[in-house]
C-alpha cells in the first residue's frame, strides 16, 4: 500500500482541544479536596495529572510551532480548583492562537520534543493527547470510586458533539 | 490555513497495533482471578475492559475494509486469561491480514462505524484507539490498586520502542 496521508492538521486541532474540552469537564467533576487527596494505590490525587498534561500541552504547543521545548516541570500547581481551570483555558486559548502558526510541513518534521523523544512532530502530539486519554481515563476511577458519575467519554464538546 | 494532511494510514496501523501491544501486557500484568474479579467503584472487571476493546476491534477492521459493521455484542467472555490473550492475538493478526487491504480513499469516507456513529473511518478508527487508551488506563489503576507495576505507558513494542 502506497503512503497516503489520511488525517490534516486541522483534525489534530480538533482531536487535540476535543479531548481536552473533556478533560476539563473531568477536573471540574472532583470536588474540591478531592482533587488534590484523593488517590487510589499510591498513584498521584488528579490535580497533578492535570498539571502533567498542562505542562506538556502548553510548552507542547510553543515547541510544535516554534522548536522551542521548554521544561515547565517546576511550574508550581495552583492551590485551587479554579486557578487549575484558569490555567487550563489559558493553555487551551494559546492552541487556539499558536496552532494556526504552524508551519507547512511542520508536522513531519523529525524532532526531538523536550529534548528527549526523537519523532516526527505529529507523532509527539499523538502522544501528548494519548497520555491525557490515558491520565483521564485514571480520572474517572477516582471519580467512580468516590461514587460520581464522569462526563461521558464520547463527549467532546460543550455542545455534546462525539468527537 | 489549507487542508494539508499529515497522517498516514500506514502510521495509524502502528499506532493502533503499538497501542494493542500495550493492552495485550496489560492483560498478561493481571493475576487470573483479579482480571475477572477485581473492579474499583462498581466498575467492570478488566476482562470485561478487554473485551469491550476486542467486540470493538474486530468488527472494526472488517468494517474498516468491507463497510460490514458487524455487532459482537452478544460475543461471550472467554473463562480463562489464556483465552482472552488468544482472541487477542486472533484480533491482531486479522488487523496484519486486513490493512492492505483497505481501499485508497477509505479513510475519508463518512459512514455510521457500528450503524451509529457517522464519521470519516479515520475518526471512527482514533475513536477506538481512544477508547482503548481510556479504558486501560483504567486498568493501571486496578494493577496499582492491587499493589502491582503496569508495563510502561510510553513502551508501545513488544521490543520496547517508544510508539
Amino acid at each position: 500500500m502506497k503512503q497516503h496521508n489520511v488525517i490534516s492538521s486541522e483534525m489534530l486541532y480538533s482531536h487535540w482541544q476535543g479531548h481536552r474540552s473533556l478533560t476539563r469537564r473531568v477536573i471540574e467533576a472532583f470536588p474540591e479536596k478531592d482533587l488534590y487527596q484523593f488517590s487510589i494505590g499510591g498513584m498521584r490525587p488528579f490535580s497533578e495529572l492535570a498539571m502533567e498534561m498542562i505542562k506538556i500541552a502548553l510548552p507542547g504547543i510553543e515547541g510544535i510551532v516554534s522548536g522551542k521545548w521548554e521544561d515547565m516541570e517546576s511550574m508550581p500547581t495552583p492551590e485551587t480548583k479554579k486557578e487549575i481551570l484558569e490555567l487550563w483555558d489559558k493553555v487551551t486559548e494559546r492552541i487556539d492562537a499558536l496552532w494556526p502558526q504552524i508551519p507547512d510541513g511542520r508536522f513531519e518534521v523529525v524532532e526531538a520534543a523536550f529534548g528527549l523523544y526523537e519523532y516526527p512532530i505529529y507523532a509527539s502530539l499523538l502522544y501528548f493527547i494519548d497520555n491525557e486519554i490515558h491520565h483521564r481515563g485514571q480520572g474517572y476511577v477516582y471519580l467512580r470510586a468516590l461514587g460520581l458519575t464522569p462526563p461521558p467519554f464520547w463527549e467532546r464538546e460543550e455542545q455534546g458533539g462525539l468527537m
